[in-house]
């Protein structure tokens, strides 16, 4: 496993840095927005701990932290979307990753079949605020890989 | 001020809903994750309480809550980097925010005077990570617009 150094107490420091020195939070945490490495396009948001960020630089399969059900998760084992790591990238106070990836499987990041998360559009009318689909089309059927719930 | 309905105890229920009923942490949070309108780059990241994200849907401009400062931050009220809001998007299960924005000002989203807060790439040989830089250019200088530090 990679041992990341600690970062320097003096945050300002951080911003021009060639050394990677990823702030894990309270709860040893990074935040990573995936990406589709062909249009940019938003697929998913998750986090990693250091062991998650380690395998994912190392194996180039992006890995993850389950906060749910508080383990390593390898993103796609049981769907086949595994994601291919095309490139890791930090923010300037690197407490946030970028993974730039390309899918295997369905090509399809969310466990709803769609290709990304971020599916549904905020819109709001006088006092009311609703959700609006965006995208409809499902690459697979969340019954078919998963099971039923 | 929106007055944000709780979300539901069945997590199932989110993903399929056209209600929005955003899921704050434990400390009050959601993440936002905000692109250009223009290109989808990824600009930056950061967080809304409910006050921000209230704000961000009736005013249009991005309000985020700065957890260092601990108080409502309208992105761009330095700088003049307003980032004048294209959509909102939320993701599957309702805890992360995708918002498009343009940009006033310089059309830069990072305090160090580039457009994205990500322009660096993690780079490993043999044992070492490394960052490189993948964006040089400065929109504005820093010290120039936030005096210096």
């Amino acid at each position: 496993m990679l041992k990341f150094d600690r970062p320097p107490q003096n945050k300002s420091l951080l911003d021009e840095s060639t050394q990677f020195t990823p702030r894990f939070d309270e709860k040893g945490l990074v935040t990573a927005v995936v990406i589709d490495a062909r249009d940019n396009a938003v697929l998913m948001l998750a986090y990693m701990n250091d062991e998650a960020l380690s395998l994912t630089i190392e194996t180039g399969i992006a890995h993850y932290y389950s906060r749910s059900r508080d383990k390593i998760w390898k993103k796609g084992e049981t769907s086949g979307n595994l994601q291919h790591v095309e490139a890791v990238i930090t923010d300037c106070d690197q407490d946030a990753i970028l993974l730039k990836v390309t899918m295997d499987g369905h090509g399809a990041a969310c466990h709803t079949g769609r290709r990304s998360c971020f599916y549904r559009e905020v819109k709001v009318s006088q006092d009311s605020v609703t959700l609006e689909s965006i995208d409809n089309d499902r690459a697979f059927d969340p019954d078919a890989v998963y099971g039923k719930s």
